[in-house]
């Protein structure tokens, strides 16, 4: 099928005029390939070593190969490089799944560190990169490079893609860690995103203290209206299916309104030049808190797979891009003379990430142990060793950020903007494979055996057991008990990790030591958030936006046994007890 | 909201160049536009008169004449009409769901009839406006029109849109008038497209016995290898999705697959000037039969309403764009001198419409009702004005076929051209509105109270449990028992509606005359067709390509309970007992 499209193609592509009938061909194209993708990811699903992403790169690549023959060197690729098809069609669908799927308990209760990694360690490794490329690249001849493609450069290469290593982390096995790694890969893109059209709106002829500030501001003012945003637009869809009850008349209007409402906060977000992945992304938790449990059951279900299977082709089909756009002859004709240099920078780039992240993890990684109190909460050496491998990775969000700063419709034109562009596809690529392929590996022989894992999961519940089980029925507000204790009873799920109730303050466990002043500060403060926030929720959200309080819930129907990893705020039994 | 981006939108709308920003605001303004359709849908649900796509039209105008207004006059509409994005993004979805909701029994039950009505019946339709066009339009100044223009006129007035028939008809109260009003629909699709591209790929200068033949032949190889393209991407995705078992890993994979492979189908027919609504259409088919009980339960929740959705927002995305598209200055200004002209063409071909739709439902249900032998199955005269009615809206389709006749890249040039582009956004609006509007009520009056439906109902079930009652278990081929009758056994659900067995041709109701010859040829060809069709599919298609014989099936749980009235097969018991 592939080869009949190419044949095709070939006469086509010399067709002036017939953008018709060229774009069918791609479509067709991709499309099949999209679906050797899927086919070849899923017989290699037992392999040690590949993972999707790297299929549908290689993949991408062998089609540039055979076009690029078939046109006779002028071309590699079938569409042009669109920021808006990834910025507006394939990147929502990626961060809205992100936030509805997100398991929201371990995600908040890590909230602090996990912003902190995320924003924090972003700008740290944004600053290494942009002051590491002043001082390099000006001894390179790299053509001109102003002082907003530096800071751009720092912005292109802080954003992480960290899909690689979740393929290898398992959720139930390590919640910790896979939160931290999740929870930063969301945060950090949305941050590297700010940070760049930050940078993009600021005056930098003349950088002073003022300025800095300004810019400071700028982040901070865009962060808190963008989760504004999507809060209030996954508000409003609870409000209005909950209010005027959908599913009475048909399930196609519940899913619709999902869909759109969230669409709808993504493009404002953009209109308003808001961030629009930090919108969408606390739309899709807000939709997975409330919305999602006032439709009908087959609306719950379908929600879930559908934007899951939506996300997986989206990302295929940008890993399936950049592997086509690689090869693009243009771009490597400016650098053509000069190879080495090429390599140089991106050798150099390679490394100022290595150490631009290794600058935050591990210190970050130490400040937020000091808040935690048992051990089993601490970020151990192996994992902090694991959260800085996942985030080597560059992918699709640096290589559009690259085309938006450094090419004009998708034409490289200056020399020192084609050694950026050529350069970003070689850290994307090399970083995405060589990384990618080791990423397995490293993971296992880091976290060795499911004996090991299930030893670390066994002693997290023997803590929190010991901790909580005296605790049951007893401390919770009256609020919560009223609504949330007889549920849990017919879900017959024992009220463990209750790490939010005031008194597992006062019992450390037996061999830790008590709190210091900063930890007792740190934990205090963010335990009681979440306590006010569960009652603000049961006494005033639920009652107007719904949630599961409000929705019938038949204990054990397949649906919900067998979705149960998924949104759900309180544990399961599997999740919790040995 | 709306508001909010028509106030950003009138200062866009100047700025030239900035394209990227203005479609932001249109996707905005449309996604906030469907939510509202959405809504307002929902809450006339109950209304006697009113439907979606009225409410969309009515919203599209309103939209329309806000723009106008902000725009001075200059346009109405956010997007230029593509036919690309009506072609390859939001047709297909509509028709794929469309065969892979369907009734497969009632539909091939009556497949004779439905491939009489939608074939046979739009031709004489086509040939009935072509002609009457060519002999009204000539004494008219209506500019210049050759004859490949009449031609099209023809084609593109016989394309119906039955879709506000059927969300008045009820499939489980009327199940013949629906699988007909249904089937009819969509093979009228399919041959107003297929007639309207052999037009235009012949010659017509000079018109002889030849070039009908030819014009005959081009219709029904396109008609068959279309029809061939998608049974065999269905089978693919069927044998594919068995073969390597892809819910093992992951239940995302196995819909995606089902998605692309659809997708693919339809772009492969477009990419090789077949019919793409038909292979879609069948692709559907094939995929609701097998591939459809090869997959986990989940996906099969999550693809019937995903795709239902999905077609769902497709439809009103269309009937808010012609809306919209309708109060375009442009075109309207080309007959702006000669309203009493226009307004006369538009009544022409509206009268063309209601002439050349009688003119086949009739005698085309009296030639059916010959071949039908119990009075239940035969179209009475009520439900033949049904029939008739429901044909007379026309739609998107019409729309298209218009802009691509009548205007190159959305622009209106000569004076023939601009009165057939306003004459048919006429004829759409007024059958659309006015005819769509009492709908409800001529369907009520004609097939008054539910009453009367259930009679309907039970007196069928009546007659096809005299015929098979004491038939059951008796005249099956050996590969049926064998295969389905432990399956009907587990289902509980004893074999009524056995009209496939051969013995039922011997025995006549009493009150019915014996078949006369023309009768029994027709209904024993028929039969026997079914009876050798199953055989094939038990003994040759399942095992190879599954189906429903080959997934564990629990009858009772929650998910097929809920979907009975989906892609079932075999009669459920709520359908077929009393």
């Amino acid at each position: 099928m592939g080869i009949f499209n190419l044949a095709v193609l070939s006469t086509t592509v010399d067709r002036l005029g017939t953008s018709d009938s060229k774009s069918v061909v791609s479509v067709n194209l991709f499309v099949a390939l999209l679906c050797a993708c899927i086919i070849v990811g899923h017989l290699l699903e037992e392999n040690r070593w590949i993972n999707e992403s790297i299929t549908a790169l290689a993949i991408g690549i062998c089609t540039g190969v055979v076009i690029l023959l078939l046109s006779k060197g002028k071309s590699s690729h079938l569409l042009v490089f669109s920021e808006d098809l990834f910025f507006i069609y394939l990147l929502p669908p990626i961060i809205f799944n992100a936030g509805f799927q997100v398991k929201k308990k371990q995600f908040f209760r890590n909230f602090m560190t996990i912003t902190l990694f995320g924003t924090v360690g972003t700008l740290i490794s944004f600053s290494i990169i942009s002051l590491g490329a002043i001082y390099i690249f000006n001894k390179l001849d790299v053509g001109t490079l102003k002082m907003g493609d530096f800071l751009a450069i720092g912005a292109i290469f802080s954003a992480t893609d960290s899909v690689c290593t979740l393929q290898v982390l398992n959720q139930d096995q390590t919640p910790l860690l896979y939160s931290l790694v999740f929870g930063e890969g969301v945060v950090n893109d949305a941050t590297s995103v700010v940070l760049f059209n930050a940078v993009q709106n600021v005056d930098l002829s003349n950088i002073d203290a003022a300025i800095i500030f300004q810019l400071i501001g700028n982040f901070i003012y865009l962060f808190l209206m963008s989760t504004l945003l999507g809060v209030v637009a996954g508000l409003l869809s609870a409000f209005i299916i909950k209010k005027l009850y959908f599913g009475r008349h048909s399930t196609d209007r519940e899913i619709a309104i999902m869909i759109l409402m969230a669409y709808l906060s993504y493009m404002l977000a953009e209109l308003s030049d808001l961030s629009a992945i930090l919108t969408v992304f606390f739309c899709g938790i807000v939709m997975s808190h409330y919305t999602w449990h006032n439709v009908t059951e087959s609306s719950r279900v379908t929600t879930k797979h559908a934007f899951a299977t939506l996300s997986f082709i989206a990302e295929i089909f940008i890993f399936l891009y950049v592997g086509m756009d690689a090869l693009d002859i243009e771009k490597w004709r400016y650098i053509s003379d000069s190879p080495g240099t090429s390599v140089a920078v991106s050798s150099i780039l390679l490394g100022l990430i290595l150490v631009g992240r290794a600058a935050f993890v591990f210190p970050l990684s130490f400040i937020s142990n000091l808040a935690k109190k048992s051990s089993s909460d601490k970020i151990e050496l192996k994992q902090q060793v694991t959260i800085w491998w996942a985030g080597l990775m560059r992918g699709a969000v640096s290589m559009a950020l690259a085309y938006n700063q450094f090419s004009s419709v998708g034409i490289t034109q200056l020399r020192g903007d084609a050694f950026m562009i050529t350069s970003t596809i070689t850290v994307v690529l090399f970083s995405t494979v060589v990384f990618g392929l080791l990423t397995k590996p490293l993971v296992l022989h880091l976290l060795p055996s499911p004996k090991h894992l299930s030893r670390m999961i066994s002693s997290d519940l023997m803590t929190s057991k010991s901790f909580t089980v005296p605790l049951l029925n007893g401390q919770d507000s009256e609020a919560d008990l009223d609504l949330v204790a007889p549920l849990r009873k017919s879900l017959n799920v024992p009220h463990l990790n209750g790490q939010d109730s005031e008194a597992d303050l006062d019992l450390p466990s037996p061999g830790i030591p008590r709190p210091t002043s900063l930890r007792m500060l740190l934990t205090n403060s963010s335990h009681s958030v979440h306590h006010y926030w569960r009652k603000f929720d049961n006494s005033f959200m639920r009652p107007v936006f719904g949630g599961r309080g409000f929705v019938p819930f038949v204990p054990g129907s397949p649906i919900e046994q067998s979705f149960h990893n998924g949104s759900d705020n309180y544990p399961t039994s599997e999740q919790t007890l040995p």
